[in-house]
């Protein structure tokens, strides 16, 4: 497909998305629809986000790997707003009857998230559905100043924490239970980072990246008004282009720092046993580049063969 | 069916609630699960509430009701709670491909509710399902003194706003179109009624009736420990014992009071263009009581017979 599409979204999804904006009128004080969290006041900061089985997780997920992820997604677009989590609520529609082992497991993993990250599920609804789970946590935190992904400026450099295409790898690997697998079962996005990162004003802009950097990048770029030129050797985790930027469920965050911040963003980044790397610069180019590349790579990943497409 | 049923719940629900109290910790001067809403500390309320296709609506609802209607139940508990709402979160499983037409009239609803209520949508997640449409609404809620069920005093007055059993009535008429649908599809709780009686402090407790009388007021007095006689000959709205206590969908306020804020109560709905009725008090029985009956009404409803069962 064309390298365009790495600024595209389905266009279904953009309907939807477009549908909705600014419903029951504008928020006081606040960042409506459109980042990975909704500000809506007072550094409160709300995300939602829906698993549905067969859709966001196969065979490869367990139960209780299910649970943690529904947590750690949400937090993940938290931690890109320089947040931290208060509270969650959960909706669960299940079929019925009720599966009680996999609903125990699920609960499991569940909590174990939500303690890892001090999180109080306060609320909830349990529906019936004729077919299939569909799970959707709602998390609300706090910044003291929400980082948008719609900051960025001209000459900041551009910083990825962790390594890229660890679920990628994952994911394409046939043994289970290998090693690996960790980082797609259980994703760890860093948020108290995050937070740091937005309580020391270091970040000029922010996203997670959870569709993969060609996908989430370019959306920060268009977000900022500003294009990027990326270092293909400097992306963490030395992968293959396709696993380390398109195929996503990273959940590591991206960000954007005035070049005098560098030394201060890796010693807060040492001290929270968090590894970052430096992976470009912001340009006014109209599109984020890859340099040596004559196109930005494809943001969608072919599940079955490893390739973008 | 047994008449203990009005205090029982369905087995597998039971189970999914009672797994996932406390999960991830209390929360601070909150209230957790069990109340119509959460209490999430600082007078902040949250609720969230799940409509399935085929399960929550058929063809009586409109996509435009169905709409509405999601907004209506989420501010209905934030109403027994004496909260305003603040903001709204979207959660939206569509099957593809996306039903354009469906969808315009379906958000058209949830404005034109989102709206009534001053409730703006601030964020959201749209996902594809195989099958049925899930839609989730979080909505969180500010009051200056949360009304919890578990509150009712010995010797408070029963109150009931607005007529029972209207959506009844409506779910078994068989004229499409009919004007008492205008309460099946288009439920109107009184959150402002709600709001003030709470700020005025005369609500002792209080709950929504969103699963019938039978059921509520049952849960109401489980709750605080207490039983209830109720008359079933001042139930306003004079429709069979079965529509106005079994059916559920009122969408009205039933609340505790002592006798002594009776006329403070009176003069507070007509302010607010909004019908009380006193139907029984509160007792020290086990459970509630239906005078000049023996037993309880059953609180489920055959939706095909208009019987309870």
């Amino acid at each position: 497909m064309a390298s365009r599409q790495a600024t595209e979204e389905d266009p279904d999804e953009a309907f939807v998305v477009q549908s909705v904006r600014d419903l029951g009128g504008a928020t006081e004080g606040g960042v409506g629809i459109g980042d990975d969290a909704a500000v809506v006041g007072g550094g409160d900061v709300v995300t939602t986000d829906t698993m549905v089985e067969g859709v966001h997780w196969d065979h490869r997920l367990s139960a209780a790997d299910v649970g943690w992820k529904l947590v750690a997604v949400n937090v993940s677009d938290l931690a890109a707003m320089g947040a931290r989590p208060r509270w969650a609520t959960l909706a669960a529609t299940l079929p019925a009857p009720l599966d009680r082992a996999w609903w125990t497991a699920f609960v499991a993993g569940l909590d174990a998230a939500l303690r890892h990250w001090r999180l109080p599920l306060v609320g909830g609804d349990t529906t019936r559905a004729p077919h299939t789970r569909v799970l959707t946590l709602t998390v609300a935190g706090r910044a003291a100043s929400p980082v948008l992904r719609s900051t960025a400026r001209l000459a900041d450099d551009v910083w990825v924490t962790g390594q890229l295409g660890r679920s990628a790898e994952a994911f394409l690997q046939t043994t289970p239970g290998a090693a690996a697998a960790r980082w797609l079962r259980r994703p760890e996005p860093p948020v108290e980072f995050g937070a740091t990162l937005a309580e020391a004003g270091l970040a000029t802009a922010m996203i997670d990246l959870s569709d993969g950097l060609a996908r989430d990048l370019a959306r920060l770029c268009r977000a900022s008004g500003v294009g990027a030129r990326i270092d293909p050797d400097r992306l963490p985790g030395g992968r293959p282009l396709a696993q380390s930027v398109a195929f996503g469920e990273d959940y590591e965050l991206c960000f954007t720092a005035d070049s005098a911040s560098a030394a201060a963003i890796c010693s807060n980044a040492a001290r929270h046993g968090v590894t970052v790397t430096r992976i470009g610069v912001i340009t006014q180019d109209a599109v984020p580049l890859l340099v040596g590349h004559d196109r930005w790579p494809a943001s969608r990943f072919d599940h079955f063969s490893g390739d973008p497409v």
